[in-house]
């Protein structure tokens, strides 16, 4: 089967043998999603070798011994435990220490023709959800993760930010606003501030938004870069709450005498579970249409990488079907 | 009168003219404290002119309107907000972006004969409370601040770290044992680590503790070193919380990915009301006494200065008396 992999400083698509089922479920992927992150590790962070991606729709080929039956439509959660230690049995193996990571962490992901994942990963995908809608899952569950965050749920009257007019911020804005907030985007790009305001959504420059002063409750940052993170300083009130979204490389210059001296709370947020952003898509509460630059073959994926690494280029999809 | 002022690139001791009450208090000080902010600001941290010093004991000379007699012992919290903003009528002068702070903004401070502060800013010192403990009300009050930031007020299971063998690290080590916590005091200096183990508290050094894993629920950072931010992250679970003690001054270089991953949450913690802390000198709960390693004359606070930037050094305080 074709798989785009990284090994040896390079990332190639190649032709290997489709995956051992081990135990766990196979699903032959319908579509998959270029993140920032695969760009990551393109680059070599973290040192992954072997597939990449962790965005991805599919139908299920074997249930590898759990309950949704061959030829469900499916995506699939990226965090495996080890299924043993205290954080897997209490539920949670997205912190387990011992886990794999689809696409990210000793486990082969989803640029592929097949990929294996655990059963209890797979997540049924409902009518209403194009293939197109659902490879949007993953992020937008990363998205939904910041009102499990941030002291927010339901306050229409908290000002808040969200940095970053890419993918991730403008899904983060759409989430909050899906949930009554009425967030701001910020952002550099006019094309990319218009795609937020036509969704109703507040979208201002850099300058409009540090004009305002530190107006701001709380500051999601989710631009992906580290100087979005001294931005959504400049922002934020005393006591205010920082969400941080992106998972960009290396270190971030943070000023801690402010962050001290403002008694700021700043929060990591990965993602949440996935039925919450199913229901989002659904629902029709998000839309993430025009969020597709572009929908390449997987024969061409390494074109589709450098493309999707192009500035101003939004999600770059790969379809495994000709 | 005497007063150790910032100007022009240096730190000197002059003779300036007794402060105008100008409607405030004026307090004749016995005991000044050098704190490591003072040495920041005599490099030339946050642009302040004027004299330095913001933790000092005193006797009240003039109330200036307020309800405590002449001739008081007192004590005064540093901030003076502008008393007409929403943050300020709200009673949390603290946060007042208009406001003076002793000897750090815009406000003369306590390195002198006389100090000018607002009358609702002083507060009386018990009569079991000996100047040599009165003065620390400051930083202790900073030490204070760490249980109103994180989740472990009466919970002795918690494992909490405190990263720091320094003045602060200690402070913040007594303060939460006093509340029930069980600390574990991290450092690299044997003769400071020895300081906490004498009081009952566990110390370990920066090789002990990381070989525990990350085992610490929280940790607190008080090494005043960009370095301490990242220990104290290594020391960590995930989903732990770092509280931030330390200003110094500049960056430090924060790993943003870990964060957002481990879902961490950073809280910036500063000085809280002096009255508990009074109220743990009052009680001995804290034990201050061998935090001093100088009592100088303010006649030598140029050289007392320099002798509070030494490797080793503790607290040093300035007295007025000959």
């Amino acid at each position: 089967m074709r798989a785009l992999r990284v090994g040896d400083g390079a990332t190639s698509l190649v032709d290997i043998a489709r995956p051992e089922p081990r135990g766990e479920a196979i699903v032959r992927v319908t579509l998959s999603g270029i993140c920032n992150t695969d760009l990551e590790i393109a680059k070599g962070y973290a040192g992954f070798r072997g597939t990449i991606g962790h965005e991805f729709v599919g139908i299920v080929e074997d249930p590898g011994g759990g309950a949704i039956a061959p030829g469900t439509r499916v995506v699939g959660e990226i965090n495996a435990g080890c299924g043993a230690c205290a954080r897997c049995t209490a539920g949670d193996p997205r912190h387990c220490a011992a886990r794999t990571v689809l696409g990210i962490v000793g486990r082969d992901g989803a640029h592929a023709d097949l990929v294996r994942l655990p059963a209890g990963n797979l997540v049924r995908v409902p009518d209403a959800v194009p293939d197109r809608a659902a490879v949007f899952v993953e992020p937008l569950a990363a998205a939904c993760g910041v009102l499990e965050r941030a002291p927010l749920a339901g306050d229409a009257a908290a000002q808040v930010a969200v940095v970053g007019d890419g993918k991730l911020g403008l899904l983060c804005a759409m989430v909050l606003a899906a949930q009554g907030a009425r967030p701001v985007l910020v952002g550099k790009h006019a094309a990319k501030l218009a795609r937020a305001a036509r969704r109703g959504i507040a979208a201002e420059t850099v300058a409009q938004a540090t004009r305002r002063g530190r107006a701001f409750d709380v500051v999601v940052e989710a631009s992906g870069a580290a100087s979005g993170f001294s931005l959504a300083l400049d922002l934020l009130r005393p006591q205010g709450t920082l969400v941080l979204k992106s998972t960009f490389h290396g270190d971030a210059p943070i000023d801690a005498a402010r962050v001290v001296v403002e008694e700021i709370t700043v929060v990591g947020s990965r993602c949440e579970r996935f039925a919450p952003a199913l229901d989002l898509l659904a629902r029709g509460a998000v839309d993430v249409a025009d969020l597709i630059s572009e929908i390449a073959s997987l024969d061409h994926a390494e074109a589709a990488l450098r493309r999707a690494a192009e500035p101003g280029v939004l999600k770059v999809l790969l379809a495994t079907a000709p």
